[in-house]
Formats: structure tokens, C-alpha cells, sequence
């Protein structure tokens, strides 16, 4: 069994989908999308990583659909930039590009956030279910970077995570953190929150010093 | 157990699936693809939503694979389209160019049926399932927009659903009164038919009055 | 039961995966993506049409997040494309330009072995998992062209197989010979071997005589 407090897997659980929720919303609007775009955006990129997870698991319904308090987190995301978004986005104020800058800051980090509350979340939902190792390593990741993905398809543009500096990395790492301490028997809350904290470490400091993964074309060179 | 008259459900189905099938079949067509690439848009954007529905409500297999009354419903709207469309898009006859804009008109009547159709079969067959009452509603509108949805993405374009007039609300709000009847314990044929006329009446009039929902961009100006 | 050496199946399976994945770590590398881009787009395209398939049928976990043995074969596809891009595509020693012709004609030829491989596997499982004839096919075709759809869908571009010479119909003939083998009750090995050579035999005949699936736009001639 694995056995952890289900508070802390809901507060993490909240945590990403309110995070990710406000990437959708904010993707939504610089595409002049419409409320309900906006509100389905944030509904995506908040749950659709967890929804490719549960039905992969055979978490039937997956919570993207039945979780009401995961699913009023999105909405409120969505309102949320809805409802500021022109208040920060007024290019005729110059004080406030400098609090745009704030803004940009604020999203990566609480990107980072999301994305290690996924990462940590998934593959624990996974051990749950009964998934072996790999599998519950692999459904961590997808949580993670799946909602994003998904957010970067519907609004036409080539997902970031497929371009971006380290970004699905961190969430394997996180992912195998989880799936070890569960096969070696120590799976408890510090763990998960010890996870956490490894994958926004790894990613903030990839993101500081504009670390990638390698690129093939330069294999050229040596 | 919610209990209402197959046919009915069939029968709505059908239609959907069909005016959905078009849909996909003249994206298809406009965007150069050969037969094959008119008959898969037709079977996503028909039962693209259906699909989405099923896996995610348990309803293994999915209709979208198994029920050879639906997959013929989407073969034939794919065919139609196929042999009349060099008919329909004859640029040397302008008669025909009149004809045409009672086509666009047609097809604009016939996808707010679908969405009608799909709403309602949507959140009924999610309660059927089991489903608690949020899952239905959005399940209700994920069938009535996912083939749209599907259809775009393959065809390489943002999804409609994401820019146009009120498209999604419609849906929710059938989805919304088929659900509400049913745990209000009176959920019969004559709901469903309400509910389907409710769908279209708000789309078209939405289509009618060229009203969107409100977006983000404006909000400076409040 | 459908009985079948699990062996041939692994082995058509692996060959799948394999070729498959060089064609989407091919199409990151020429995305200018990075190394978990690389990785990412092989393990969609050569394992997405079966999670597809295994989550229609309710084959849960599907094997592309659980089977070592074939997200390894994936992997080793994205590896060797990494390594050896460098040396393929060098523009200045002209020689290397005659075995990149050579390179594409094996690519060409390797994804006829993937679509030939995943049909008849696919179709064969849809069987043992008991779906009916017509979702079998379905599935089928599914497995054989579904990697490649979703490795397109993430690359920005027009799925190929809605453009492309014949490519959805072999896979399609190679599942109704497989289905129709079961359910005259002479389904063996020489049957799946048959199949999959029917299948690449048409492609290979279609991408040499450059056929295509009719298109809608010239029956306006006929």
C-alpha cells in the first residue's frame, strides 16, 4: 500500500492546477481567444496532464472531469486573468511593463512549482494504481508536462516542452525520486516534499543559467 | 437508473454524427486532402467527441470504433461530400455560387444540430454510466465540441470552438438542464427534446446576432 | 482464443516501435529540437498508435508507458539518430548526399515495415482483448498509423497520412486480412506473416508508382 496523506496530495494537487491553470489562461489571451477559451485553456493545461494519467492508469473518471475542487482551481485561473489581465497587459504605462517583468518572473516560478506538484503527485497516483516502477516514472512525467502539451497544441504552436530548457528532465528526476523510496520501503511525506523541492531546484536553476538538453545538430561539431 | 427511450438516443446520435461528418469532410476537402483524408476527418469530427466521451467515462470500446451504425453515418457524410463537392464549388456557374450560400447557411443549421444532438446524448449517456452530476455536464459538452475540436487540430488550425460565437456555452447549458432533470427525478424523452431545442435555438441565435463571449483584451476599456 | 506465438508478435512489435521512432526523432532533429524533443517525438511516434489502441480496448497501463522492451527499443532509435545526425546530414562532402538518398529510401522502406508490423499486431490484439470484427480493423489501422499522427500533431505540420501516397488503405487491408483469417478460424502465423507482407507490399508498390487516393477536388472533371 501506498499510504500518504491524502491533504498533502490535494494541496499539491490544488497548488499545479491553479499554476498551470494561469499559463493556459494567459496562452489564451495573447491568442485573443474569448472567455470560454480562456476558461478552457486553463482547464486543459491544469488537467489535462492529470487526465492523460488517469486514463492511462484506469482512474475512470479521470479527475479533470469529477473533481470539483481541481476543477473550480482551473476556473479560478481563468477568472483571474481574465479579470487582470488588462490591467497588466496596458502598454500605455510604462511602470507597469517594469511590473510585467514581475509578472513574467512569477509565472516561471510558479511554473516550477506546478510542474514539480505534478511530477511528485503523478507518479505517486500511479504506485497507487498498482502501476510497476517504470510505468509509475513515466505517468509522473506525463502528468507534469502533459497539461502544457496539450495547452501548446490546441493553441497551435509547437509544445514548449518539446523546446525549452530542461524542462521534462526535472520531472523524471522527481518522477524516479517518488518510484525508489517507494521500492526501497521509506515512501512518506518527506520524501514527496523532498522530491518536490529537488524538481523546482533543478528546474529554476536550468531556467537561471539557460540550461538545454543537447541538440543533435551540433553532434557535427565533434 | 436512467431509462429512456434507445431510439430516441440512437436517433440523435445519428444526426450528430452525420452533420459532424460533413463538417470534417469539407474541412478536409479545403484543405486538398485525398479520399482517405476526408473519410478519417469525417469519423473525428463525428466521432472524435464520442470517443473522448467513452474513454473517459469507461465505455470500452468506444462507439467511435465499434458501432457500425455511427462509423457508416461518418463513411456517408465523407462520400457525399466527396462526390458533390465538385459540384457545389464550380466556380464558372454563378447560380451555383447562390446555391452555395444556402450550403454555408445549411451547414451552419446542420453543426447546431449536432451540437444539440451531442449535448444532450453526451450528459445522458455519462449518467448512464454513473457519472456524478459535474463529470456528466462536462462530458455532456467534451462530446459536443471534441470532434470540432479533433477535426481542427488535424487540419492545422486553431479550434473554432476556441474563437467563435458562443459555441461551448450552448453546450454546457443542454448538458447543464438534462443533468439537473435527472437529479431532480424527472428526466424523460420530452427533456431531452427540450434540451436539444435549447442547444439550437441558443446557437443560432449566437450565430444570428454574431455574439461571442467577452474577451480579455477588451477588459482595459472598463 | 486467439492463439498466436507471443514471440512473433514481440519481434513484429519491436521492429515497429524501432522504425517508427527513427521517423520521429527525425522529424525533431529537423525541428531543430533538443535531446528530450528527440526522445519525446520517438517514443510518441513509435509507441502513440499503441497506447491509442491499448486505451480503446481498455488494455490498461498501455504498453508504452509500461513495456521495458519496447519504450527501450524507443529509445534506441532516438539515441542513434542523435548520434549519427551529425555524420548523415554534413552538407559540405557530397558523397554523403548520394548516401542520404540512400538514407531516405530506407527510411521509406523501414516505415513500410512499421505500418506492415503494427497492423496485424494491432488488429491481432484488438481480437484477444474481444473486440468485434469491425472495431479489430479499426484498431488496426489505429496501431499502424496513429504514432505518426501524433508525431505530426506535436510538430506543427498536416498529419502525412492525410496527405500522403496510399497509406491509411494497406494498413487497413493488412487488419481485414487478419480479422477475416479469425473469424473463418484459420488464424496462424503464416496468416499475421502474410498480412504484413501484403501490407508493405502495396505501400512499397504505392510510394514507387506514386499513388494517391482520388481527390475530391477533380471530380468536378468527371
Amino acid at each position: 500500500m501506498v499510504d500518504v496523506n491524502p491533504d498533502l496530495q490535494l494541496s499539491l494537487d490544488l497548488v499545479g492546477v491553479f499554476v498551470f491553470g494561469l499559463s493556459g489562461a494567459l496562452v489564451a489571451v495573447r491568442r485573443g481567444l474569448d472567455l470560454v477559451g480562456i476558461v478552457v485553456l486553463a482547464w486543459m493545461a491544469g488537467l489535462g496532464g492529470g487526465m492523460m494519467r488517469d486514463v492511462m492508469i484506469g482512474a475512470i473518471p479521470p479527475v479533470g472531469i469529477s473533481d470539483w475542487r481541481l476543477i473550480t482551481a482551473a476556473a479560478l485561473s481563468a477568472l483571474l486573468v481574465f479579470a487582470l489581465h488588462g490591467v497588466l497587459r496596458d502598454p500605455d504605462v510604462p511602470r507597469r511593463g517594469l511590473r510585467r517583468g514581475l509578472i513574467t518572473r512569477m509565472v516561471l516560478v510558479l511554473d516550477a512549482v506546478g510542474l514539480a506538484a505534478f511530477a511528485v503527485t503523478g507518479s505517486l497516483k500511479a504506485l497507487q494504481f498498482g502501476m510497476p516502477g517504470l510505468a509509475a516514472v513515466i505517468v509522473g512525467a506525463i502528468s507534469a508536462v502533459g497539461g502544457g502539451l496539450i495547452r501548446d497544441l490546441l493553441a497551435g504552436q509547437v509544445p514548449e516542452v518539446l523546446r525549452r530548457e530542461l524542462y521534462a528532465i526535472p520531472a523524471v528526476v522527481g518522477a524516479v525520486s517518488v518510484v525508489l523510496a517507494h521500492h526501497l520501503g521509506y515512501l512518506d511525506e518527506w520524501v514527496l516534499y523532498g522530491s518536490a523541492i529537488l524538481v523546482f531546484v533543478i528546474r529554476i536553476v536550468a531556467v537561471t543559467l539557460n540550461l538545454n538538453a543537447p541538440q543533435a545538430l551540433r553532434t557535427g561539431d565533434h
